[in-house]
């Protein structure tokens, strides 16, 4: 295993830690239960959004608190729920009269969790909501969920209710929201390598010189097949197929386009991805208003990429749209 | 070789294209010379900043054009300085009346094309200054190189002349920002894997797995020394001390503080990386007033990373926070 790390039971803190001190202005790292907190937050305006998930996702979902955005996020170990108490914590130190909504990306140890912290807050008199994200076209049910998996589409989910709260929204109305949104949005990811889980010390799963893995999961599950590695216009052509026949997006429909970097494909190959995915859907007559061309929703160091795509109306177009502030700076 | 990729000879115009098509409104990509242009650009009231350099670096420097950065881009093929017309033809296309600065990271075939550039534009009557810049400390001269490689500093000088320039600053004034910021900032780098240009098909060198090369150069050229692969925290340490010790950054100065990663490692470990290095400069007195922690420039698919100091004042620190608006969008 070829990593900066120390430690591998230390790899969440540290990387925690790390980030609380290049935004010290905006963002608090509470060691206790591992949480990232935005600045201020809670506020009793506006209704808390909280994201939680296994680490190795980054920038999802602890480089995502700030404004317009999550006001927590509750990461677990890598690959690992975070535990259904600093998940409660996380709940309580957020509450807002406002409300709180939980955004799960649907796979069941996370669900567990989240399910068990809303219970014990609702206990407490915290209005709290949860929406679960399930856009992962690739498998049905697979090997941590029953349903669909929740992958880089979340981003949208998360930036829409984000600004939505931001804009002094109730959480029924935020919650309805985050289900649009969801509705509207599929994603497909794809392997050319596997992923090195710090404690693990060796790669995930085994993938020869020549193959791929078509639908791969974020945690390096199976996805629909292994393939021969092909061409990028093929294996675009296969992400693209897959996505667009999925809800479908049909000709005539405009989209926010999203190719995510798995963690190790460098973003000239995603602008080469974007530029081939932008000739396909124009091909097909489905207008692109929006590109996001980056790594939004990783596995750790796994080469490879996922395209998404969410069908847009005035009122989503217009929530993308609103400004929001991130730990990560370009300048 | 496992990359997103037709046809290797094509790889840098696929990027191009993909990069223009995600910014319709604020880029323009001119495929006669490979060149990406701000739209708009040139304005008769500001200098023009360009870059090139190979490609394989990026964002640096495509993914840099835009408001309060480059006004162009020329780049070569991956490691391959841009021709010598195709700077030239860059440099008339967004020629100002106020002048253009060329920006160069010291490699001597980038030194020869703008060298030969300059001249022609020049002989036309267009004011030309060129900048070179050489932030890396690792080795004095290299195997692309007579004096200091530039490497990821590049950034912070092109981010000053470009916030410089925004503000009406005439040619010679944005040149002596960009020589001062030059002057007090510092990078070293570290190669953990090798990287593969597509045009190979194979990694540049052999890096047995137990090893690692400290001051490592963006096209794999050798740097310090291979050593064993030690902790997070010894390596950090290490590029820290030669970054340090070699302006000297002394206790009491106001820095900015960069990790940047070489296009393979994940940014969990970029940030873990931020918190070794924010404490070991804290415990020598190094006040960071403002990190960086992402991609910047970085070597194909290689996995590594580099840390750069920049030594503020008011001057640098006010050019570093005016606003700058670059193709990578966040959200």
């Amino acid at each position: 295993m070829k990593k900066f790390v120390n430690d591998p039971k230390n790899f969440v803190p540290e990387m925690l830690r790390g980030l609380a001190l290049a935004n010290p202005d905006t963002l608090t790292y509470e060691p206790r239960h591992n949480l990232i907190m935005r600045a201020g937050a809670p506020r009793p305006d506006k209704v808390s959004v909280v994201q939680g998930s296994g680490s190795g996702h980054e920038p999802a979902h602890v480089m995502c608190v700030g404004k317009g955005m999550l006001d927590a996020a509750c990461p677990g170990d890598v690959f690992s729920a975070p535990p259904a108490d600093y998940v409660y914590e996380t709940v309580k130190l957020v509450a807002s009269p406002r409300g709180v909504l939980l955004l799960v990306n649907n796979y069941t140890g996370d669900r567990m969790a989240f399910e068990m912290a809303e219970e014990l807050a609702q206990a407490d008199d915290v209005e709290v909501r949860t929406l679960y994200v399930d856009d992962d076209v690739s498998v049905q049910d697979s090997t941590y969920t029953v349903g669909r998996r929740g992958v880089a589409g979340n981003f949208f989910v998360m930036k829409a209710v984000g600004a939505a709260a931001e804009r002094g929204a109730g959480l029924d109305e935020v919650h309805r929201i985050g289900e649009k949104v969801n509705s509207v949005t599929r994603t497909m990811g794809m392997a050319l390598t596997a992923c090195t889980p710090p404690a693990k010390g060796s790669p995930l799963f085994e993938l020869p010189d020549d193959e791929i893995e078509m639908g791969v999961g974020i945690h390096g599950e199976p996805g629909r097949k292994r393939e021969k590695l092909q061409s990028a216009d093929e294996m675009v052509a296969e992400l693209v197929t897959a996505v667009v026949d999925d809800l479908p997006y049909a000709s005539g429909d405009g989209v926010a386009l999203m190719v995510n970097g798995l963690g190790g494909t460098p973003i000239s190959e995603l602008y080469l991805v974007h530029g081939l995915a932008h000739q396909q859907l124009t091909e097909r007559g489905i207008d692109i208003h929006r590109s996001y061309v980056g790594e939004y929703c990783t596995s750790l160091d796994m080469a490879g990429a996922s395209i998404t795509l969410v069908r847009l109306d005035d009122e989503i177009e217009s929530l993308l749209t609103d400004p929001a502030e991130t730990p990560i700076r370009v300048f």
